[in-house]
Formats: C-alpha cells, sequence, structure tokens
C-alpha cells in the first residue's frame, strides 16, 4: 500500500455513474468519517455482493440464489412474461409494485453501429420459454428510443410465427409531466393513443 | 449471506453524500456490470484505506502515513499556517495548486447550539505550534458562515497576544459568477474591498 491509496479510492469511486471527481471525494471524505458506520460495511457488502451475486437462470435478474426472487416467488403469474433490455429496467418496474407476472432480460438492444445483433442477445432463451411453457401474453417493455423500438419490431415480427399475445407499455405525457416540457413524438403518440374520458357518477 | 445483500448494499451506496436511493441502485448495477475492473478493486480500496487513514498529528489532514504528504515535503514554506475547519476544506485549497504553505485542521467550528465549545477543537496545538515554532503569518481559511465568523473572531482575538500576523481570505464574488445571483452580503463584501483598476501598457 503506498501514499496514494485515498486517490485510488477516490478514482475508483469517481468511475460511477453519478460521480464526478469532486463528489467521489466528498464521498470518500464521509465514509472515513464514518468508519464503522460506512466504510467498513460498506467493503464488506461490495465484496460479499460481488462474490455471491449471479444473473438468475431463469430471467436474467440478477440474485445471490441460481433462481432469483422472482421466479421463485410462486404468487407471481407465470404465464405472463415482461420483456426488458437490462436489470435495471427490470429494477424499475419492481419499483412500480404493480406487474406480477415474470420478467425477461434481454441484455441490450439490437444495435448496427455497436454490431450487436440478435444472437448477442437472449432472444434464442425467449424464443424456448415460449415453445416450452404455456405463456399467455409478452409484454415488450422496451425502451422507446430508436435501438429500442428496432428491437420491438424484431421481436414482433418473429412472435408473430409463435401465435402468443404481444403487448407494448403505453407511450403518452408522464404523469405529473406538462405538455409544455414533452416533446412533439410524446405528444403526438398521447394523441393518437388518447381514450374516452369517463366520468363516475 | 441472505437474499438481501444487493438491497443492503444499495442502502449503504444511499448513505454516501450525493446518493439517494435510486443513484445508489445504478451505482451498484454499474459496480456489478464491472466486477473485475470496479467492484473488486472498490472493496478492496475501501478496505485498505479503512484499516490504514490516520489523522497526520502536525496538521490533522488524514494520510496513510503518520505525517502526511504535505507535512513531509521539504518544498513546502514552513513559516505559513492555514487554518480549515474541517480536511474536506484542505483538499479544496490543495486542488487550487496555489498555496505553498502548512495546514492547520480545527476539526469544526465553535457552535453554542452543538455545544462545541474552544476545548473540543485543536485550537490548544495551534497555540503551541505558534508558541515553539518560528511562525510568519497564520491565513484564518475558515468557511465564512455564522459559526465559522464566530470562530475567526474568537482565534483573531486571542492570536493578538501572541504578536504574529493573522490574514483571512478575501470575500466577493466568485470567479464565472454573475451578479444577479450573488446574494446581499456577498455583493457588500466586494464594493467594501473594492481595488484599483490597473490597465498594464
Amino acid at each position: 500500500m503506498n501514499e496514494n491509496e485515498i486517490d485510488r479510492l477516490v478514482f475508483l469511486m469517481s468511475k460511477l455513474p453519478g460521480f464526478g471527481k469532486r463528489s467521489a471525494r466528498r464521498a470518500v471524505l464521509h465514509m472515513i468519517n464514518n468508519k464503522e458506520k460506512i466504510m467498513y460495511p460498506l467493503a464488506e457488502a461490495i465484496q460479499n455482493t460481488a462474490d455471491n451475486i449471479k444473473h438468475c437462470i431463469f430471467c436474467g435478474n440478477f440474485d445471490v440464489t441460481e433462481i432469483c426472487k422472482i421466479c421463485s416467488n410462486h404468487e407471481r403469474i407465470k404465464n405472463l412474461v415482461c420483456v426488458v433490455e437490462n436489470v435495471g429496467d427490470l429494477w424499475s418496474i419492481e419499483r412500480g409494485k404493480n406487474f406480477k407476472g415474470l420478467y425477461h432480460v434481454l441484455g441490450g438492444t439490437l444495435s448496427a453501429i455497436d454490431g450487436i445483433g440478435p444472437e448477442n442477445l437472449n432472444i434464442e432463451s425467449l424464443f424456448h420459454k415460449i415453445d416450452n411453457q404455456n405463456l399467455n401474453e409478452i409484454i415488450l417493455a422496451i425502451n422507446p428510443t430508436i435501438e429500442g423500438q428496432t428491437t420491438c419490431h424484431y421481436l414482433a415480427e418473429k412472435l408473430k410465427l409463435k401465435n402468443i399475445k404481444v403487448t407494448k407499455l403505453a407511450l403518452g405525457i408522464p404523469v405529473g409531466g406538462e405538455l409544455d416540457y414533452a416533446d412533439d413524438g410524446t405528444i403526438n403518440e398521447a394523441f393518437n393513443s388518447r381514450s374516452l374520458f369517463s366520468i363516475i357518477d
């Protein structure tokens, strides 16, 4: 260990998303000032998680068990599968505490620029699931970016042959958002997908 | 290790300044996706730093050696001492790469509300330095907050008896800042401390 161990820690912290050099320094100082309550437990938690984390063999979620806590939960609806780009998106949907089905993590999107084709994503295993399990519905919860939409269309095209209900998330104005801040594409989608306003008597 | 180790890591990360629950989750995912390059080195760096860090016996800075790299640097001006509230402020001044003297970390400010008196700060050791080393100047680089100013006045009063030059940092408009965003106190200080505009021919 040399004199620059603190600098090295600051450097590593600054590689995390949301951190720059300056905020990393502040975080490291905060750790040092709270050695017993934060610094040691954090070192241990990172090490433990790194040692034990794995991809769930069914859905691709991260967990410390072979089968993640979502796939092993008997209360989840087994024949409803939500397809997401990555684990971060899966966690976002779980935060909503609304979706009760299972997931399938693609591991990215198709991208000609980055040379990512169907064979680089977990698409085969999705088709395998459809062929071998009695699925009711596939929800494509892929981000409405250009790559995401390309991936969606590719999947929808392939899934046509499988004779299974395929849905996608609604596009529109975010709850709590303002029209003034929404882009043209979002406003157009919201108009096209408008629904009847029903008044409850 | 139980199933919630990831949640525990997210919880600990969210305790760092600049992080909330959501950004902590994002950082943890980034770690997991970069296990070899970030996650393991980070666990090790935190553990190593926690094990080896100490306060410099001379100035109070954090380092992995008894005497910090600033105090042990022979090129620093030994009879010029800059008094700061905490190590974070010391690091901020070092970032400027301008100050060539030594530091003295008080460890906080006087605060009647929090019950912090002179005996809770490293003030005795500052006086001891002044009495035993041939110091030229003491720069009070204490934050211009109410507690900071109280501390400054207390120190300045005591230092009067020591017959030593005591200075404080200039107050004014930040470089790159705009008058419109500066508070009244700052504008007043900038007016009171205005200097002659000299044109170089």
